[in-house]
């Protein structure tokens, strides 16, 4: 598709500098774009990089346009107008509706007629596949499950029994929604495990990453709110709630019962203790573990930064005498009084 | 199914205060439960919930019974007796034995007339499947690998070539079972492969959380006790050992010839070094790493705890001048003295 | 296979002390190898068990067989040679090249006569498999992919589009490779997914781990170069570039277009953050975060150690109160001045 730069002012609020007629047809870094591309600099350190571009046009902010001679649609968010463009110049691949021969379908499922059903994947007794939605290779729909329109699973997903996904949802490859949560009580010995009854419910827009797993809850739902975006490789225990439009980067794991606000953010392999309340607009560094609930907004850390090795393990090794030095520092203290 | 009062209280060693002929059919949380439920108090801080419910009976002990009127079934650990009572109300879900038509399974494999291979499930050459085993769809079930009775494959689970797994086993979608052991030797440059021959073997009664890999024994096997819980997203490298009855937490790792005891627990996003032993009954706390052996049970830490990243990086910088911090406050001491 | 001990010699550079002419048919422990086996030392604390071994031969230094009086085999590097040695006794399953029945393989796709496509299999259009490739259970290669020769794909592996692997290599199950980067701009409240356009390019010999993840670049691609060896559960986000040889221990994340060096060595459950340059030969411990750019070879840590609960605790809480122990420190300093 190509769209002139007269059409993108007009559709993201921005104005064109130069020659508006011209047609863009892809995204690309100002380093490998060509005349038929735009490219876009939000940061200051990469404006270096404007004057060797061979870029059709920049999007770029009003500041940055007067370091830049060529042409340029410049508004307020560059990052964000990128954002746009690109999903209108490089929208999710078509599809022809249907299920593929190899599908297994419950005759009582319900697959609306514009919605693709890959080869392999397997839908439940029951459940619910929305207009447009998209069902990859190798899925697995459980029973009762229920997904909204215009979702696409990507190969190899799994949403059990009675789970309810959204619309405009993306799960990619390998993301295992409605698991067992981690539930048992021991009796000294043996761990008996108590039957987890509850859902996964997710809302609309929401993007699930490869390998990420929900669980669903024990009793009462896991629930996933509007706008949410995990990362790979995520760890959801049964019955937290995670609020609308919050992103969780890689590898975090959020134990169970924990609710956390919206506009969070999550860093990679950070860690949320179960049973806590995150507050909204909070955010916690990456591989920081939160132990307690957090009320007020704002940036939280434990993260420590690795340093040469052979120095680090001194400052380690003081850190396990860390109480005994404090009580000899207090001690001097009394001593100087 | 329903169940009286009567006979939970026979069944599970308690005694009923009340109308013991109540029969409950669901499990449910106090401020969802209905006449036909029945929920549970083990934590005193829920006891304020009690005299709100419409549950049909809760579960209770002797002491927090007398904070309630309603029917009890009083016993002595509520949660246990909840944890049974769910299981015998919720059971699995029963499935009728046979082989989906779009299965494959190898001729030469035995599968028991009462267990169910899904659809595109796949079965290898000589592999075993036992009685009342359940299959999921799209599961792979190796070459010589050996499935014990009533074990239960949600969606896409890999059971390699050669492993042996118990009875009465749950293991989540997209669990993968006997993969290849990170093992090479290094020639200064290129890495060399060290074939991984050894199996997985599993004991009854272990559950195996969504995406949790554990890799086959380098030369002998990988080993998980009976009773072992495990939850999604796990690492068992090759040759660990697993004691009977421990559970381990999300996102943990144990590297690999590690051994550990029986009725331990491991937090969530915890690590354990390679070719350690670990005692029986060692707490590990979420996010710490084991480099050590531990020879006494024990609770074992190494968490910090997320606070105000502002604070937190005045703090952490210092921890990294802690060992110049320590010489200078013996130097003071010196000077005192 | 059974190999005698001078052609194990001829190959891999040893010599024989005892009878050449014994032949060896597998590879075992010290402690499990019988007459037809052969084990190896290459760390002093084992060389006590070699009294005690029924082992054919073993694989020796000079120095340590002196302590020996069976048949070796003396080499410089016996872990190395051992490595070799098993590669040969051991090599791969054969396979009979063909398409499975229920594999799905588009029309459009070039398989080579020599792979194999294995069961529930699915190959998109215009994929190219390559000489001598397995392509195991439930795996999806994506449109335009190509793999090449005798790389092997174990069960429910995804390949997704326009990928693209080299030979020799080996994916675990359910690893993923090509899933969309975790990319959004915000626009204060919600987030704008930006289209993932790369690709994921994995060199030759490389070994991709189970469920392990690696995402196809925003624009550009993610590398992974020759050689790279990757365990199981890792992230890789979108444009990172992995330099040759580099090893990646099991649940570790690299944020995106972070760029590794070769021969790294990143311990298991560390994290690298975004737009970092880490110079080749750096080795990064366990659990360590590193933050900053490493321009230096050389060993880089962060990781703490566990120790018990109740001593950990009061260090700890020391640390949430270092800042202000240096500040009375210097107080003090200054005073004595």
């Amino acid at each position: 598709m190509a769209v002139t730069l007269a059409e993108l002012a007009r559709r993201f609020q921005g104005k064109v500098r130069g020659d508006s007629g011209i047609a863009v047809e892809r995204v690309a870094t100002l380093d490998a774009a060509g005349p038929r591309d735009i490219a876009y600099v939000s940061d200051r350190k990469y404006a270096a990089l404007l004057s060797g571009t061979a870029a059709g046009a920049v999007i770029l902010t009003e500041a940055d346009a007067r370091q830049y001679n060529g042409t340029a649609l410049i508004v307020d968010d560059p990052h964000l107008c990128f954002a746009r463009v690109a999903t209108l110049l490089h929208p999710p691949r078509a599809f022809n509706p249907g299920v593929h021969v190899t599908a297994v379908v419950d005759p009582t499922a319900s697959v609306a007629k514009t919605a693709w059903i890959g080869p392999h994947a397997v839908i439940g007794h029951r459940a619910v596949i929305g207009d447009d939605v998209f069902i990859g290779a190798g899925c697995v729909v459980g029973d009762g499950a229920t997904i909204g329109a215009r979702t696409r699973l990507m190969a190899r997903v799994t949403i059990d029994d009675h789970c309810v996904i959204g619309e405009n949802c993306l799960f990619h490859s390998g993301a295992v929604i409605g698991s067992d949560g981690f539930g048992y009580a021991r009796d000294g010995e043996r761990w008996h495990k108590i039957p987890q009854l509850g859902r996964v419910v997710i809302g609309h827009n929401v993007e699930v990453g490869a390998n990420t797993t929900i669980d669903r809850g024990a009793m009462g739902d896991t629930v996933i709110g509007d706008g949410v975006k995990l990362d790979n490789l995520i760890q959801i225990a049964h019955n937290v709630r995670v609020g609308e439009n919050t992103a969780i980067a890689a590898c975090a794991g959020i134990a169970g019962s924990t609710v956390i606000g919206k506009r969070c953010t999550v860093g990679g392999q950070a860690g949320i203790s179960g049973h806590l309340i995150i507050a909204d607009d909070v955010h916690i560094t990456a591989a920081s573990l939160v132990t307690n609930s957090i009320a007020e907004a704002g940036h939280y850390s434990a993260s420590l930064k690795a340093e040469p090795a052979e120095k680090w393990r001194r400052n380690a090794a003081r850190l396990h005498h860390l109480d005994e030095m404090a009580r000899r520092l207090a001690k001097i203290e009394q001593k100087l009084k």
